[in-house]
């Protein structure tokens, strides 16, 4: 499926990095560990960063009822949801020419509040699995109470937009006789070795998934 | 030196988690790839990825004359600039509270344009230095009219915080005895292989500043 671009989804800039398919959206959101999410206060920006997570054609933010981003867009104002993944540094032989390689999303709409507490359950799964897929189903679920003192919202995917930069460097055609090393350097995040809990319970060892724990990249 | 806390920056949820340091916040910074640049347009809030670089207690943030970004800024319009550094994902037993561990800087101000050919140029050398450290010296400068074609802005310290999250997760204390492993998986941006341009010159070798790049985590 394709999203079609409106008037605040269609790239201007660089209009050839432009993706408007669903599967690549999807992608990239559920790549990046956390979103930066803009509103408005008082005619002022305010960019915060939190995790999210993607279900099906929605996006859901969750927190604290006294978080001032969820309280502010739970009001169903404007709200533009940006992720960034960096695949790599693009390294020219001309200072003008240096970039990076990455994929990002831009979702521009408004965000409703999910009261209803089966869909509750739904974002709370999303967003540990989200984290490290497979650990739901291994951790005590949210009681009641958790339930209820958690604020989650929901944002449609219908107005986004994904760009794309890959490969090398572009330079200016007399620069490429120049002995200068050009190229990409790739990146990637990588997991450490897990650190376990200063309070762990006996036996509690560590899961495959902690182990196996990698992005698409 | 402190950034005293101005009425946007003082961080309200988690104040314990605040640092107002300049060192620790130009730090993050510099850290950070990439950006997130908050803006309103007709009232609407947007967001959009770029990269950026400090020098001093400046911010530089450039691109092309044609980009909306840019070109919105330049009018000395509210800025909200946003970087995030996710150092770990922190597995609780509950589902609850699940978490990152990361390092992130709100910065809010208004950008000047910087029309000064010798300020272009150190925000020039500052972008190259803060993509890959050293390069700036082995590549080609800019010419006059890479300079005239573009625009740079900068946008003062002055009003910035940062936030910072580290340790194992908190778990209620009931929690505890329950045989789930818990813990955190520290994570870092590491370099692949670096990829040759297809149109290498002759003895370009990759350099020291290539192989050896890394950032401080």
């Amino acid at each position: 499926m394709t999203l079609p671009p409106s008037s605040r989804t269609e790239v201007k800039r660089l209009p050839e990095r432009a993706r408007y398919d669903t599967e690549i959206v999807h992608g990239i959101l559920d790549d990046a560990l956390v979103c930066h999410v803009g509103f408005v206060i008082d005619g002022q920006p305010v960019v915060i960063p939190t995790i999210h997570a993607r279900s099906g054609d929605r996006l859901y933010l969750h927190g604290s009822p006294a978080n001032r981003m969820l309280r502010t867009l739970k009001q169903q104002v404007d709200v533009c949801v940006t992720v960034t993944l960096v695949d790599g540094l693009v390294l020219a032989r001309s200072a003008f020419h240096h970039s990076m390689n990455y994929r990002s999303v831009v979702v521009f709409g408004s965000a409703r509040e999910v009261t209803d507490p089966a869909e509750k359950m739904t974002a709370f799964r999303a967003l540990v699995d989200h984290i490290a897929p497979r650990r739901w189903d291994t951790v005590r679920a949210p009681n009641e109470k958790e339930i209820r003192s958690t604020l989650v919202l929901a944002l449609a995917l219908a107005e986004a937009s994904a760009k794309i930069r890959t490969g090398p460097p572009l330079d200016d055609e007399a620069d490429y006789a120049l002995p200068v090393w050009a190229g990409e350097l790739p990146l990637r995040t990588v997991p450490g070795v897990p650190v376990d809990d200063p309070r762990l319970a006996p036996g509690a060892a560590v899961p495959d998934h902690v182990t196996d724990w990698r992005r698409s990249r």
